[in-house]
């Protein structure tokens, strides 16, 4: 029963994914989905990537918390177009809600929505959002056997940023076994070991960010190169 | 429809964990529900403490993971008895799968049992497993906004250990902002900043739990002094 029941939390899920997919390539809007445990660093990462991004892009955030607007109005200080979802205790975005943030954006307007998700490597990873792709942060404070433990959200990642690595000195962090375990769960997602406080590596990211959302974006006329999952 | 069910999830582990609670105190044993964020520390945390207590304590772990026995296998290296608890999954424990942990244990020959949850500060909170106490783990690296943006924990917990202050010089972790917040949330729990590579501030939170425990517990011929919550 109970089992039953959660699966249909799932369909239902699966179900509004599939219309914000379909609203999002409509409007050439590519969506990544970011995911991390609390504190790794995403809305760090996005306010060191957005002022990175060519500036032909135009980005908008989705921003997942249980509670506080403390990440929106981090957010809002980019002067880019900011959403707060608040789950309410919940402890990963559903598709319903994000539904409800889209409306609230002018997607006719945009390239590139991050959705940021509810610091857990838990349950977000099981519920697709419509994105294209989700995106993970491991921080090398957490430790290197992360993937091994959490392995749903390494092996669904189309990217990992790898960030902290100005603390990489003070950790006992085994790169080599963070590369040997995340490799078995994912043999395709690059790594990109960043530092959100120093900026180092930021630029990378961004460049192969604004490749996967397509220089051909609507911002020159076409339609972006990618959109829907990657 | 799907509230009801969730209800009926929590009622069904609210049965379990009485049921718990009650073997426990039957048999004179502590249990703590240690919850943190993936890496914040529960198993480093474990291997300081446990070597720190009294020699007259006798203790045994329950790991909790979605995957993997790597912390069960850490935990063993401490000579103490020790079970794996795998979710498959699931996102924190819940008070069956704990009771068949604690199952496995002479229960009649043990104080003080640890829970380690699943690494995830959403979730765990919302579930009773029986224990005595409730105890997270902040690590600096995460960031002072942890408590306000996860209240329901840092809300429940009977302690708090801040770990990694040996990374304090090189985070932007603002002790007041968290202090402010943590006690928003909880006027009465003593926070430990620890360093777990370090072993900077074990001692003070051995003595603590011990004193919780109790002096007089089996292993002197009485009942614990405090079993059940506190």
């Amino acid at each position: 029963m109970e089992i039953k029941v959660l699966q249909n939390i799932l369909e239902a899920n699966d179900q509004a994914a599939a219309e914000i997919r379909g609203r999002l390539a409509a409007e050439s809007v590519t969506a990544v989905n970011l995911i991390s445990a609390p504190g790794a660093g995403k809305t760090s990462l996005l306010e060191r990537v957005i002022p990175c991004l060519g500036a032909c892009l135009r980005v908008a955030v989705l921003e997942g918390d249980i509670a506080t607007t403390r990440d929106a109005e981090r957010i809002d200080r980019l002067g880019v177009p900011v959403v707060q979802l608040l789950t309410g205790g919940g402890c990963h975005l559903e598709a319903a809600l994000v539904g409800k943030g889209l409306a609230e954006l002018p997607l006719e307007k945009l390239d590139l929505v991050f959705i940021e998700n509810v610091g857990n490597i838990a349950c977000p990873a099981e519920f697709d959002l419509g994105e294209a792709a989700k995106i993970g942060i491991l921080s090398v404070t957490e430790g290197s056997d992360k993937p091994a433990k959490y392995p749903l959200l390494f092996h669904e990642v189309a990217a990992l940023i790898l960030n902290k690595v100005d603390l990489l000195p003070y950790t006992d962090f085994d790169l080599d076994l963070f590369d040997r375990d995340f490799r078995a769960l994912n043999s395709q997602a690059p790594v990109f070991p960043v530092s959100c406080r120093t900026g180092e590596g930021i630029a990378h990211f961004a460049r192969w960010l604004e490749a996967r959302v397509g220089d051909a974006a609507k911002t020159v006329g076409g339609p972006g190169l990618v959109v829907g999952r990657w």
